[in-house]
């Protein structure tokens, strides 16, 4: 006898012999429904509403209903409302009757969708790590087959997963396991390939790291990877930094050094083990728990934390040893998770252009636009990528430190403390301000300012200029009648942005000509890396700027343009997106079909060397100038033409 | 303008493109031509001889010959004798008109042939890993593409290699290898899936080390895996002997003490280490430079070096952790090897049947033979298999370390000054033997003696029965005449065998009654292995009897018969064959299909529990008799008639 089953929201049908569960009815009309037990009734991940030819109320006088009746391991594994609304497991009701099913979001296999608190990227859950339950016949004289073969046996008829490799770490624990769990185990396969964890009994918890390695930080994101929500991030300083503050410092170490490689490899290993502790004492989870790690950082950082000899980054033609994805055991690179834990490193473009900003174009998709798309990745190191589905270039430029508001003064970074907004009055030259870590602005409370970060130098100084106390050039202007101007300590001329008693410090914090000097040259090197991209691209314009990096969150729009930071853009196309290249790693972590996306993609992108174009020096030397020396800016015409002459 | 082209043996010919290289020819008409440097002019191992239409003779005048003239390449590469007999470089010489081609044997791919010096296997050349010499063009500013890619763009050009992985460590060579190398390198690679190793330069040696890890004895053999040859041999007592005799002690070593599996993983893991460094001291060659290891072993062995817990396989029903093949890192089972080298682990058939027996299945092939062989492994722990290409049985049974000369009152290994073959006068009761490391028998010189292998046991034991001092019940005869038996310590009866003044230790080297017991209880268990395995099998006899084991070459035919180890055959078709296990792993390391086929029969092979045949006890009880209580021995009944009642 057999009956008809419909499932929605798939319109899939079909004519269903009696006796057969709503999981085998699914497999046979094509529906993918989540499960992790293999129909063991464990799991529970395979709830359906059965919208007629059910109704719970009914479900004692079995004979009104088309399904079997709700057996106890259903009751347990559903909660009293979903009971009430007929919901059932897809394992366990067996067909007696025409039923229509559905199949809600979460019980569909790749239909989950992890939506980003904050930003505009959604990713769908299709992680290279998944779990599987697994039932055994124990062994017997009749049938001694050995441990391994025997859960393959198993995981091909409850799984249907064939053809499996097995990391000789699983393999030791498997013996132990399966005694432990009474031959009923939990096994983490890899990628469809490779069984890299055996655990005793039912654990569906898969976890993972998403790790942005920056020259200067080091952020990592402890992930569910069933749900891809974040459970916990720690950051920490990089501790390579004691090395050398930028990427072409660290790789003059390893060239200079014998051990130097080993050195930094072994401090940025160690800083990536403490986060992985920390991480794992506020979640409270173990260390042997974490299955995936996923690795992304520009190209130096890469080479440098797999241990590769760096030197070739940093000498023409600039070639890296590996462009494309990589899978380490974590344990090859001492790198502390389960046993059998790979590392994924996602691919990297050109010798400077490397596995973070990957992670932007994972994120970002730029390679899928109609619109022609400039993103500027803002760090230590500036990395640009311009283009759409059509073509794609990136390169990249020496910024230097002082948008991370090292090389200044009054320096510092985003911490308590730190000036990050400011504005001038271009009457008075008078200042107000606001740090982190404080409401009010400095003209409401005593700032107890510390310093100056990034985002607050490079509106301090966008300031300075739209009042007139520097010129487009960056030289002060000393004849301006304000205490607030005067001749510094080596008797250049310099700002008062804060007085010393306003302070913490109790000294005046200023900005001074050297430091007008390090902002036009770390913007006039993004600049000119951008405009060089558009002149090869063939383009005048940019339909969108996109500013990633988490300093790109902090910065002001207009006060970027109105110094020049890229080519004018409508203000409202100026986008900050965060970190993406840390949104790019939790890409990576919860969808491998992303991670090929993402090595087709960086074999598209062409990089450019901006020092041999012949037009670098010029393009430099006029990118200096506030907001260029030639160039027009239409959207903050308005905003210029105010300035005072 | 084509030319016709005639390769032989194979006799393939077609019409080839004037100008194209012997090299290109044969790859069009499909003819395997060996070369390791892709056709670089390097390696020179794609030299062919000109049977028709070139004579060397003649080269310089090149109008006379169908190939272009000689190169330098060549005369560099091909001896005085070669360029005579009209030998060139398939690589280099180019078609100009008709020739016939003759590939010999060391350039065909795949028909290489290694003939064993003493024994009949010979092993074709295949194996897993391979040397490949390729050309890289270095970076430039218009081409900087990676090393990574930019290898495996010129592996695929140049050899036709493509979607290979690469191992971590030899990614971490990569970029100083192809520097040093001058963008020429060769890269190792593992089954044409993975490359394990980069070096700068040409450099065509391939070494592996097989390994055959008894529960005794451990022997490495260092082989060229281009040629076949063994290049040197180094063994070792078996560190983990101080854990445990035999199998099930080390077994329950690890049962009983917490860090025991880990003790005796680190002891034979030290003991491969140093076997490693000794043989790579006597070839002078690095460690650096083994590029495979292969391990057998038999199961306990297996679990153990593996550091898989054993207990399961000692306790019914006898599971083992897996039993396919298994292949990995070396670094992860801290074998010092080349960093990204591969351990190859022979598949085992069941809890007591392990690795080793399945080298001597690799080595003599039963699984193709239409004769029914009973193969022997004798060890401490004896290993039967019986079958053809119908079906396979194995077995094991608990020997004991009688025969390799433990357990008995002046037993020793098989070294210096044992006692290994015996004749007794059966008039007389006198003996004369011979021991290891002299010539001449104990009559002619002074023995020097210094006890009994486990061969000298057999034979002594054998001819005590043949000269009636034994009954067959194994109980001395102590009515006979000679001072020769004699009451000993314990007041239990024994047979000097040699006098104090003739031996090395100045003591009487003796057999006793318990002696005669411990061979009775290993030559029972094997006889029971064979009549329950035959039982099964549904057969009275076999055709072959094939003695395993380095013991099984010592020991003697007629001997081992008298005193019932195996039943009864022609003794023309008693083969001893050597260390059948030890040639196994040496096969697996040259010949990849046969780790294949080892898995394969390995699946095929039934194995069946002895201690829970019903009939166990009677049989074992039985065959503790000499030959046996019951059965017939119809080829040495003349023997048997002759012993005095």
């Amino acid at each position: 006898m057999k009956y008809k089953v419909i499932f929605q929201p798939s319109g899939r049908r079909g004519e269903i012999e009696e006796g057969k569960t709503l999981r085998e009815a699914a497999i046979e009309l094509g529906v993918g429904i989540e499960q992790v037990c293999g129909g063991n009734k464990v799991c529970g991940k395979c709830k359906v509403q059965i919208q007629e030819g059910y109704f719970a109320k009914f479900d004692v006088h079995s004979s009104m209903n088309n399904l079997s009746p709700i057996g106890k391991e259903e009751l347990r594994l559903l909660n009293e409302e979903e009971v009430k609304n007929n919901y059932r497991l897809a394992c366990a009701a067996r067909v007696q009757g025409d039923v229509l099913v559905f199949v809600p979001e979460e019980s569909r296999v790749g239909g989950q969708i992890v939506r980003k608190a904050a930003g505009e990227i959604n990713i769908e859950l299709d992680p290279a790590v998944r779990k599987y339950y697994v039932e055994l016949p124990p062994p017997t004289l009749e049938d001694p087959e050995g441990d391994y073969e025997r859960l393959m046996r198993a995981l091909k008829e409850q799984h249907g997963l064939e053809g499996l490799s097995m990391d000789y770490h699983a393999l030791r624990a498997l013996p132990l396991a399966l005694r432990e769990g009474k031959w009923k185990v939990t096994v983490t396969v890899w990628n469809d390939r490779e069984i890299i964890g055996v655990e005793p009994g039912y654990n569906d918890r898969t976890l993972g790291i998403a790790f942005d390695v920056g020259t200067t930080t080091v952020v990592g994101y402890l992930t569910d990877i069933n749900t891809g929500k974040v459970i916990a991030i720690d950051s920490m300083m990089n501790p390579q930094v004691s090395f050398g503050e930028d990427v072409m410092a660290r790789i003059t170490y390893a060239m200079e050094h014998e051990d130097g490689l080993q050195k930094m490899h072994e401090a940025i290993i160690g800083g990536i083990n403490k986060i992985i502790s920390n991480l794992c004492n506020k979640a409270q989870v173990g260390v042997e728990e974490i299955s995936e790690i996923v690795l992304v950082g520009n190209t130096a950082m890469h080479h440098i934390y797999l241990n590769i000899y760096p030197e070739y980054l940093g000498v023409s033609p600039f070639t890296p040893a590996v462009h494309r994805s990589l899978d380490i055991k974590a344990r090859d690179l001492n790198i502390k998770a389960a046993p059998g834990a790979n590392v994924h490193v996602l691919p990297i473009e050109a010798g400077f252009v490397g596995a973070d900003n990957m992670g932007v174009v994972v994120a970002l998709e730029p390679e899928k636009k109609d619109d022609i798309w400039l993103i500027i990745d803002i760090g230590t190191n500036g990395e640009i990528v311009l283009g759409n589905k059509d073509k794609l270039l990136s390169t990249s430029c020496a910024t230097g430190p002082a948008f991370e508001g090292a090389q200044i003064t009054h320096g510092m970074r985003a911490a308590p403390g730190a000036i990050e907004r400011v504005r001038i009055d271009p009457e008075t030259k008078e200042p107000r301000y606001k740090v982190i870590g404080k409401e009010e602005w400095s003209d409401e409370v005593k700032s107890e300012a510390r310093g100056i970060c990034g985002s607050g130098i490079i509106e301090v100084v966008a300031e300075m200029f739209k009042a007139g106390i520097i010129k487009n050039s960056g030289v002060f202007n000393t004849k301006l009648d304000t205490p607030r101007i005067r001749k510094g300590e080596n008797g250049q001329p310099e700002y008062v942005l804060a007085w010393a008693d306003e302070t913490a410090i109790g000294k005046d914090i200023t900005v001074t000509q050297s430091d007008v000097r390090a902002v036009q040259l770390a913007k006039g090197a993004l600049y000119t890396g951008c405009k060089i991209l558009m002149k090869r691209y063939g383009i005048d314009a940019v339909d969108k700027v996109i500013l990633a990096g988490a300093f790109g969150s902090y910065i002001d729009k207009e006060a970027s343009m109105v110094i020049g930071m890229f080519p004018d853009c409508d203000l409202d196309k100026v986008v900050a997106v965060g970190n993406a290249a840390g949104d790019g790693a939790r890409i990576a972590l919860l969808n491998r079909r992303k991670r090929e996306e993402a090595n087709a993609v960086a074999r598209r992108i062409k990089y450019i060397e901006l020092t041999v174009d012949p037009d670098f020096q010029t393009e430099f030397m006029q990118a200096m100038y506030f907001p260029h020396m030639k160039d027009k800016f239409p959207h903050i015409q308005h905003i210029l033409d105010k300035i005072p002459k």
